[in-house]
């Protein structure tokens, strides 16, 4: 099903992460109606636009002209048009106009690649791989995002390492200590664990053992709405590419807060990426309790994500001077989600980006992608 | 005449300038009496210092001794002394004195390369190249600078791309959509254009088609001073090395202002390069009107240019992503100017500028340049 | 006795400076109890933290696990606790904690490398070479420090450049030219200089000729304390790989100061050192007056230090861009200096770093580095 694999030794942090799904590439808010926003998949630039209909598209970010940005340009109704000679695109790619074209010129460009498009979520997802698999590639399903039981806190956030070192991180619950600050003393158990050849799914009990709670962390889980200090049943999930976590009270069966994650690789080596991420959250009983404690679990949150962010980013650091994995993991399912990575994942080639958008340099953009299954789906 | 040209084929962006020419590396007011200035072409630092005579003299920027910037250094009447070991250079290269030499210490370094250097424009010229071919070189002639009916305004910018952009940024015209907020909406109509082995001239009629213009554009042509809003014919032409641009208003036979630029290169790879600009503008009958419009016309050109960088910059990013030129040029003169540009050019060698150093590891300058050749000229 | 000396003809500026001594990696109040500190030797990153006890220990700056920096860690008692998963280390690196281990891990890493540490004059000294030679190879000497009489200025500037530019700085008087501003004009003589296998030592008389003279160092010179404008002999010694200087005035038996350095390379190339500077001077008969005179020597000695840096940092610069020395040296004494450095010195290998700390991967750190013989020494 996905053909370009890793082989089982490769270095994960030399692993790309396999283009054939969808990933978020911007917030929607970043792009408002008949503005563009510059973002980047693993080293492809991508200008999205938002066209007067509302609808998003996606663009090979340079002018088939002379290679400015089309990022830096105007949008006009559906099209967007360069800021530097004018040459104006369709959101299929193709070039709808060369305002002061001379006659006799021959085999003008053609246009740009263009990329499917989804709007979910209050996200713009594309997807970078083979068009062709896109309509047949389902966007993650998050029922408690539409719930009128959850309100969702958005994490928008660039992180200067490797994809994997995310997924590693968030598995292994033995990284408390890296919270004591915020959570106070944690314990951990590990309850069980199941891998297969998509996903690595762990189960913690968590026990409070003393020292100073961030009052966000006991609002997050629901003890400041009467749900007391009682253990949670965590649950980490890679499923690839994503990566989810669910909070439940021992004494409950619904989650106090699920998370949904996408770690989305900026540069070419894929040694930085930008981490999505939908935080949904169970109201409470008590009508508007959530929104009074909103700053205080915000706070809370981008407190725990900065101390991850610290981690994983000296991680890459080290692995950027060392030139190799020197890791000697010994908790074994952060092994399986290292194969799960790997075996799911591409070889990185550095140039491939632009190899690849050099097939278009002859105007041909790829096919498949005509402007009616690169439309917005209302999220 | 000039031996090292670049292929046709060769990519324009690894063409480098030819150094046979006057450069100018620095306005004259950079250089004050007994005052050092830190100057560069292609690579090669060059410090200029000027004299107490008032001349300006230009050394290679490094001491014989233990190579440090002799621009750091001290101004002794005609003579410059380097700040560490205060050895003195004459302004031909050649050491005049080591005030601590020990006897016995046999064949101390001679000098360091000196520069050809003009003083005209109120710019420093130098002549990078073979300096047997300075003095028969002209500096450009410019006679609106020196007349009275005319007055300068200089612009001296770093720019972050390749000289050759800026040529094809000017000599199409079809750029002025990047201007629409300076210059409102200009349709310009290219009137026709001629091409020389080494220039490029192109005629267009500007007619303004709406939308608001900056004030300063207005004063610039003309208008304020009573012309109306008549089209204007402009003229642009390359001739190598350096652009000029010529604006005629269409009930006139005299130029309502004309430019004059020079685009040297900074670094060896020449992917930087300062831009000098000379901007001389026809005085309009109502004495003292030009300069109660000056602030306003220098806005309007700094906003211009502003733009045009944007622009140019951007190509230089996209193209060292690329590695190479994806451009696909669909107006024949820019063809015309970029064989132009290369086939006057010098391929790019980025070890060149060391190279050439190196010769005169030995202590023997190159010959040819007695400092009775590298005097200023009274501009 | 050192066994891998690079070669005569060598480029000095890819000479390394030899491990098998001790030098000083942080001054000691950058190391509080119960804290840690990143110090550096030559790309080697090092962690140094003092134990509740007192003593200070200096370990490989890498958790055996995932490789996150251990001076992030926590100290506990005598121990250093990562901060990410907690693992603890005692002082000679071997692990004494992984508090989550799971039952059937095999071969779990022992530990990381540790360093010979001694804390001596202020400062943190590491022995970075073979920690055999550890006991054998003594600290500097500095009975000065130590005495009434004297009270010491402590520098630590980290200066981007080649180690070796410091040592021809300094020997090379001659350069009092740089410090003009500062010192006035100096004429300094060579009175005569002895050169060894592993020394140089140059002996000059410095004759104050005129110029402004800044006041501090006159106070330094004991000059501002009666002893009068009368010239001083300089000392400077490169005694591999320290290097010491001693002003004694002409009508004294004793120096008004002496200063100790030591300039210990941060980066695997060697392009970057931390200079650490003992300045020790002698109380003039009048109590209190040197601390009130204090401040204003402390201003001239960073004054003449900022000079000598901008000269060297302007020299390693010169290197970087001409990729090979250059330097035509014409004083005898500092040809001398250049050998004693080459031939004390071992060939840089960037990787070295990395490949001699790969050796630890397998948990094994190399012998003969027990805690107790990387203890702390009551200074």
């Amino acid at each position: 099903m996905r053909e370009h694999r890793a082989g089982p030794t490769a270095d994960l942090r030399r692993t790309g992460i396999h283009p054939n799904f969808w990933y978020p590439v911007a917030v929607s808010g970043s792009v408002p109606k008949n503005k563009t926003f510059a973002a980047v998949f693993a080293g492809e630039r991508i200008a999205l636009y938002r066209g007067a209909s509302g609808t998003v598209f996606a663009l090979e970010d340079r002018c088939a002209h002379r290679q400015v940005p089309l990022s830096m340009g105007v949008v006009e109704g559906e099209t967007l048009r360069c800021c530097y000679h004018a040459w104006a695109y369709r959101g299929n790619g193709r070039i709808s106009q060369i305002p002061y074209l001379p006659k006799g010129v021959d085999r003008p460009p053609r246009g740009v690649r263009s990329y499917p498009v989804r709007e979910r979520y209050g996200l713009v997802f594309v997807f970078p791989g083979d068009p062709e698999k896109a309509d047949t590639t389902p966007l993650p399903e998050l029922p408690e995002y539409d719930s009128v039981k959850h309100k969702t806190m958005v994490f928008s956030r660039t992180v200067h390492c490797h994809y994997s070192f995310m997924h590693e991180n968030l598995l292994d619950m033995n990284h408390q200590f890296l919270h004591r600050g915020v959570l106070g003393k944690i314990q951990p158990k590990l309850l069980g664990y199941e891998t297969g050849p998509e996903f690595v799914e762990a189960r913690y009990l968590f026990v409070h053992a003393g020292g100073k709670k961030d009052r966000g962390a006991g609002l997050l889980s629901g003890e400041g709405f009467g749900g007391g200090n009682s253990p949670d049943v965590i649950t980490v999930r890679t499923e690839y590419p994503y990566q989810t976590l669910q909070a439940v009270p021992e004494n409950s069966e619904l989650p106090a807060f699920s998370l949904w994650a996408a770690y989305v690789p900026k540069d070419a080596e894929q040694r930085t990426h930008h981490a999505y991420g939908l935080l949904m959250i169970a109201k409470p009983p008590i009508p508007g309790a959530l929104n009074l404690a909103w700053p205080l679990i915000r706070r809370f949150t981008e407190r725990v994500f900065a101390e991850d962010r610290m981690a994983v980013e000296a991680e890459q650091r080290a692995w950027d001077e060392q030139g190799e994995d020197w890791n000697h993991e010994v908790f074994p399912l952060i092994l399986d989600v290292r194969d799960v990575l790997r075996t799911n994942g591409v070889p990185i080639r550095p140039e491939s980006a632009l190899c690849g958008a050099a097939a278009f340099c002859d105007g041909a953009p790829r096919a498949g992608t005509p402007s009616d299954t690169a439309s917005h789906q209302p999220g």
